[in-house]
């Protein structure tokens, strides 16, 4: 009973807090038409951007239950990081490349060290251990390792070798990014038809939470889904316009912001997901928001946006910068380390989020370099 | 019943195909006296290997059979590669140090990634989940681990550090090539005397195979071994004679042939032992061989061509390109992770596979380098 | 009983050979003001600094039991690397400031590998399977990632980009320190507040030894404390000072001291302790040790080294050579890889001693470096 009052004041706070940053869409336009200062666009639109994301995410999960388990699984996992691609296709088409690939670093180093860190230590410190799944854990990490693999191979060829001209890492770029969307297409049917009764929990986890629930109306989160694309697409456009200008104002350099900015903005719905149900000692439903997005991010939009780039015409290699492979390889070590055993603690969670600070502090000291700063 | 008939026929099958195969031993040396060209002489003597390999492990276990367990495990470690040993041995005395080098990264590459893989996958399609002892899988990774680290200890210093002379490299070597001798000799004693029983849930099950059999006539598998290992040094006089012209008419890198064709040639008997039996449920020892294959190349077949390379006057030291360490590295994690909790399904199986693939391309899109193109 | 006796029968054999080490303190002090040349006051500083080591624990230990466990643990914590701390510190002091990034990196090798494989050899050849928790040794692999993680970066950083200055390196050096200090507090916090019944079975087990103990004499053993740390400093500044010389007399270069020799005086006493409750099958102790001991260099004694380096006026970075990196990331994962099952055998114990020994003649042969040699 309690825990359900507390649940819907949650709740309720929730939604004041999303009405309330909403108000910052019409302030962001203001502050773009009325040229208010680049700084002051860049980070009404980033506000703005919170809400419609939080959104997307409840629509998306709306429609899904109308039209049933495995065409609403697809459609979670297909617009799931619906937020990031927007933000990451405008960047891509102005030519902010290096912007978007420091971001797709960025979502899986933040997915997996500050998400997953908060999780497991606001979970921590109300129960003395959590336990999850190892399997679902474990497969999980196998295909994230594979993901990161896959999408570093070009980097570690070419700072391994000489001589690699930018057409070959575009044809490896574009190999790579095929087998990681038949890899992406095969977790899903893997975690939907042939082996669904390792995720049930979970899932089980979320239905009961959602049992009291009036059955949605279907028209209307459509309308929800397609006015907060929109809007995304259209406040995108302005923090990736305001975002190079801002940025040097804020004596930030564009692969920091790039690592640590633009995923927070993207993720935050995420964020707010997996802290809070962690909370409730559900700490699979935590983690597969946590990884599964990472997951998402490596095994689908990475892939997508290089792709999408060669549509474009603004070419996009996974050539990414040596520091950057550097810091995706920590992350996925110690996130597998800490979540292979299928329990947590808050110190787990600190060692997540001290490894995203210090990554956080190398990234901030790094020096500028041509073609990034 | 029903079962041992399938076996019988599968068995038959076989035989059929390696009888055919046997074609092309004489096709292959006509080829090479007639001159019909250096790619058909690479193909047809590439193919002859195929049956030769497989007769010859069926030899080793024959004969180990009837010596008994002790020498028998000893004669089976010892000439388990012997077909990629003698194509090396072969190679090395041509001179052909890269593509010895490549052949052995491709070669645990290919039985971590590729065979164990098909197994998993192949195993995965029939059973929901197949099993095997984690001990020995994790006995299995640790000494894998080491090994690769020993190996590729040399590369890592060349590459991390400046003006390290040829000779440096080649004592180093030499001395990690004796740590692991030595290792490989205390692993065969870990295996056969002092856990044995950790090991004997796979040897159960080969000899319950085996039960039926005759007893094997020594003489003749004697005989065979004699045969099968002077045809295979022949024919890969041949193959290796016409590997550089072949390939680049094929317009394949040295690399590339090393890397990736050589071992698939090398370990097609592994091969399909591993995926029959993974098909039988047997992943035990479906994952000895593969793992097990691996481990020979490791610490057994690599630093015995160091020293022969010494002994030959081809000096040959263990400083891989750096992208094969990358490469080594990548698929040793991977296999750890999706190997290490004892259980596997078809989507493990996938995710080897596609690294695989991934390293493909990448080896592939490979630049050619001075020394080894 | 028999083992009662045999206990007290090691106890009196390790002090009469600590006893007659003392010795070395009047040669060495000879040696250094006769001018018996720097070979000779090197050896003999480094013989002298061992029973004052060994003593400095056995007070620390003593002194702690006095004062209770939580303050003791903080006074174990803390004073349980003191030798190395005052060595570097003296090395620090005298500019030698890349023996003593050598000697940190080195620390944290010869515990995992050296100390850890011969526990577990020793201890395996009388046991056929040791086991040991696997929670503790998990979270204390997770705290050495991070550590080593977090220690590595400036490394990373510098390694992979180009035109990073020094003043850059001293400030994430610095930044990294304050967070490892930080999250060794936390670690202090979770294993003797929140968390300290899983690491109950070690404790209990010492204590059940100390149990005829009469109560120690608190005076006496601070005594014994304050003598020896003012006498280690004075063999150290005497090691130190001499170190230059002798090692180039013994054809060492300045490398190979500090990553291999230095630790191996400094580590005596906690490789004595490991090895000996691991052969009485403590196998908790014995990691607790070796891993322990890891942990203390890298999340408090190269920290404060860092901050002592700014105070001193002699700044230390934590740039370290690349193939450092290469050694430390090799020995942590090897030993997560072997100790993460809570089970270990001899082979496992080999196969650490065989790492060691690898990386031992990668050293050797390691050419001598600007700046360090």
């Amino acid at each position: 009973m309690n825990d359900t009052l507390n649940l819907r004041q949650q709740m309720s706070t929730k939604n004041i807090i999303l009405l309330v940053l909403l108000l910052f869409i019409p302030v962001s336009l203001a502050a773009h038409f009325l040229e208010w200062g680049e700084l002051i666009v860049f980070i009404t639109a980033g506000l703005a951007i919170l809400p419609l994301a939080a959104w997307m995410g409840t629509a998306t999960e709306e429609i899904a239950v109308v039209v049933g388990p495995s065409l609403g699984g697809l459609l979670n996992a297909t617009f799931g990081n619906a937020t990031e691609l927007i933000i990451a296709l405008v960047a891509l088409n102005a030519g902010l490349i290096d912007v978007v690939k420091a971001s797709i670093t960025g979502s899986i180093i933040s997915n997996l060290l500050l998400v997953m860190g908060f999780s497991m230590l606001l979970g921590g410190l109300r129960y003395k251990e959590q336990t999850f799944q190892p399997i679902v854990a474990r497969v999980n990490a196998a295909s994230m390792n594979l993901a990161v693999i896959a999408i570093l191979m070009p980097t570690a060829m070419n700072y391994t070798s000489q001589g690699i001209n930018e057409e070959t890492l575009q044809n490896l770029s574009i190999a790579v990014a095929v087998v990681l969307i038949l890899v992406y297409a095969l977790t899903l049917l893997f975690s939907m038809k042939t082996h669904s009764y390792l995720y049930d929990v979970g899932i089980a986890e979320t239905e009961g939470e959602e049992a009291p629930h009036a059955k949605p109306n279907m028209m209307l989160w459509v309308g929800v889904l397609l006015v907060c694309t929109l809007l995304v697409a259209l406040e995108s456009e302005m923090l990736v316009d305001s975002l190079e200008v801002a940025t040097s104002q804020l004596g930030l350099t564009a692969l920091f912001t790039g690592v640590i900015l633009v995923p927070i903005v993207g993720n935050a719905a995420e964020h707010a997901t997996a802290v809070t149900v962690a909370m409730k000692d559900k700490m699979d439903l935590s983690l597969s928001v946590a990884v599964g997005s990472s997951m998402q991010i490596a095994l689908f939009v990475a892939p997508v946006l290089v792709i999408a780039g060669r549509v474009l015409g603004k070419p996009m290699d996974l050539d990414f910068k040596p520091f950057e492979l550097v810091a995706v390889v920590v992350s996925v070590l110690i996130a597998n380390s800490i979540s292979s055993d299928g329990k947590s603690n808050w110190l787990e969670g600190t060692l997540l989020l001290a490894a995203y600070t210090v990554l956080g502090f190398a990234f901030y000291f790094h020096p500028v370099m041509e073609g990034i700063g």
